[in-house]
C-alpha cells in the first residue's frame, strides 16, 4: 500500500491502527489483532483473527471465498460490486456490437488482407431488437444504460423484484420467468454472480428456447454458462453465437473447441480492467473504512445466505 | 420494383403514373415524361428530361452527382440522410468499443488459441473520456447518442450552430473551432460528408494535434481523412489507431500498408448495411412522393452549393 494511500486512510478513521501484510503468512501472524481484514479471506485468517468482524475484498465475484466460516462467526463481508459494472458493461457491449456488425467475419478477412463483397456477410441494426438482462445488478444496470441509446429493446431479470424499474428498462422479472424471456431475446446478456443458484443456468433448455439467430455474452462469471451444452448449442445452430470473458474451465485450456468457433469471442477475463477501477475501489473502502470505525451501516454487503 | 410496393405508391399519389427503368437506357428512353426521378442521376439523364424537377437518391453520400446540371436546371435534390444515421451510428460504436476493449489485439490472440495474460494489454474505460464527433448532422448525431450512455463526454462541430444543442453533447462548435478541440479528444468520429470543403480535412497538422493515445473511426466517406497522412500518423504513433469503414481509395488496394497495421480496423464500406435500411429509405420515398404530388416541400434537401 502506498504512503498516501495509507495517509488518506488515517485521515478518514483517526482511531484506526492499519497492518499491513504483504503476503498471506504475514497476513496470519498480524491477524490476531484485527477487527477487520481487507484482501485477506481464507478459513486460515478467519480462524487466526478472533476479533475479526469485517471483511472486505477487492473483487466483484464471490464464488471462491469461505461463506460457512464467516457465517458461523457472524462476520460483515463486503465485496466490490459495481465498481467493475462500467468496464463489464463496456465489454458486453463490445461484444454486442462486434457481432451484430460482423467483426469476427471482417477481422477474418482484415487478416487476410481481403476487401470482402457486401454479399458475404449480414450486418444487423440495434434498434427495434431484444436485449434480455439476467440479472440487472451492477453489470446489468450499467449493460442496459448503455444499450438504451442503441434503441434496443430491453427486459430483465431480477431476483430484487421490489427494487424500481430504471426508465430505460422495458420490463424487470423475477428469475423464474427466464424461460418465458429467452424466446423473444436477441442478445442476451448474463450478468448474475456465480451462486449455487446460478451455475448451469444455461444449459441445454435454455439454449433450445433461444432464437437461433440470438447471440449470447457473459463477462461476470464462467460456470453459469455450461460449457459443454454452450458447444453443442454453438454447433447445433441453436444459436448464433456467444461472446465469453469469462468460461469454465478458466483459462479455457489450449486446443478447447471453443478457441476455433467463427461465431465465438473470447477474452481472457479482461472485463474488468479499467485504468480507474482501483481508484474507486479504493474509494469504496476508504469509506467502508470511515462507516466502520464510525460504526455506521457499510456498502456492498455480501448476504451470506444468497452468496452474492 | 416488387407490385406491393409499387401498389403502396400508387395509393399515396394517386394522380401520378409511375415508370419502371430497370438500368440506365431504359431510364433515358422513359426519360422525356419524367418529372421526377428516383435512384437515376446522370448528367444524361437530365438532359434527357426537360420537365424533371425532382431527383431523389437512396445513398446518403453525394459525393458522385452532377450537381452543376441540377444547379442550371433548378432539380430539387433529395437524398438518404438520416436512414442510415442508425447502422452507421452502431459501426462508429463498435469501433470505439472494439479499440477500448483492444479486441483486435484479442481476437489475434484468439486466433492463435492463446489465453493472453493481464499484462500485456491494457483495457480502457469510456466513462469520463472525450469524444469529439466531427459533423453532428444525421450520422453524428446518432453517435452521439448512442456514445452519451457510455459516460463519455461530447464535443462537436457543425456547421448549422443555429440548431438546438442535443442535451447529451456537451458543447456544439463551429467547424472552424476543430483545431482547438482535437488535443483533448480521446476519440474523434469523423461523420461529414465528403464535400469539397471537408476532403482531406485530417491531414498531417490534425493528427498533430491529437492526442497519441486518441482513436480516429470514420464510416461515411474516404478522402475526408487523407489516407496518406493517416498512415504516417499511425506509423510515428501520433495516433493510437483508427476504424475505417472507407477509404481512399476504395475498395483499398491489395498489399496496401494499412491491411496490416496491427491498431487499425477495416470494414468494407458494411457500416450502411442493415436490415431495416430499405424499409425505412421506402418509407421516405413514399412520403417524398406524397409531399410532391401535393406540391409540398420534400424531405431531406440537398443544397446544392454545399453539396451534402
Amino acid at each position: 500500500m502506498r504512503d498516501d494511500a495509507l495517509q488518506r486512510l488515517r485521515q478518514v478513521a483517526p482511531g484506526v491502527s492499519f497492518l499491513i501484510a504483504h503476503n498471506a503468512q504475514e497476513a496470519l501472524s498480524l491477524a490476531p489483532e484485527a477487527d477487520a481484514a481487507y484482501n485477506f479471506c481464507t478459513p486460515d485468517l478467519i480462524q487466526a483473527a478472533p476479533r475479526l468482524r469485517w471483511i472486505q475484498v477487492g473483487s466483484a465475484g464471490v464464488d471462491r471465498y469461505p461463506f460457512q466460516e464467516m457465517r458461523e462467526r457472524g462476520i460483515t463481508f463486503t465485496n466490490a460490486k459495481e465498481i467493475y459494472g462500467i468496464q463489464l458493461a463496456d465489454h458486453n457491449m463490445a461484444f454486442i456490437l462486434a457481432f451484430s456488425r460482423q467483426l469476427p467475419f471482417l477481422f477474418r478477412a482484415q487478416e487476410k488482407g481481403v476487401w470482402e463483397n457486401r454479399r458475404n456477410f449480414p450486418p444487423g441494426e440495434l434498434a427495434g431488437q431484444t436485449l434480455l438482462v439476467v440479472g440487472l445488478g451492477g453489470t446489468g444496470l450499467e449493460t442496459a444504460r448503455r444499450a438504451a441509446g442503441f434503441g434496443l429493446r430491453i427486459t430483465a431479470t431480477r431476483r430484487r423484484t421490489d427494487l424500481p424499474k430504471p426508465d430505460f428498462v422495458e420490463a424487470v422479472h423475477p428469475p423464474e420467468r427466464l424461460h418465458d424471456l429467452l424466446p423473444e431475446a436477441d442478445w442476451v446478456a448474463v450478468c448474475t454472480p456465480l451462486t449455487k443458484d446460478t451455475r448451469d443456468s444455461f444449459h441445454d433448455a435454455e439454449f433450445d428456447l433461444m432464437k437461433r439467430t440470438a447471440y449470447i455474452v457473459c463477462v461476470t462469471r464462467g460456470g453459469i454458462i455450461n460449457t459443454e451444452a454452450l458447444l453443442r448449442a454453438i454447433d447445433a445452430g441453436k444459436i448464433a453465437g456467444a461472446g465469453l470473458d469469462v468460461t469454465d474451465p478458466e483459462p479455457l485450456p489450449a486446443g478447447h473447441p471453443l478457441w476455433t468457433r467463427k461465431n465465438v469471442i473470447l477474452t481472457p477475463h479482461a472485463s474488468g480492467h479499467s485504468p480507474h477501477s482501483g481508484e474507486r475501489m479504493f474509494d469504496l473502502f476508504c469509506e467502508n473504512v470511515r462507516r466502520f470505525a464510525a460504526g455506521e451501516p457499510l456498502l456492498n454487503g455480501v448476504d451470506l445466505e444468497l452468496q452474492y
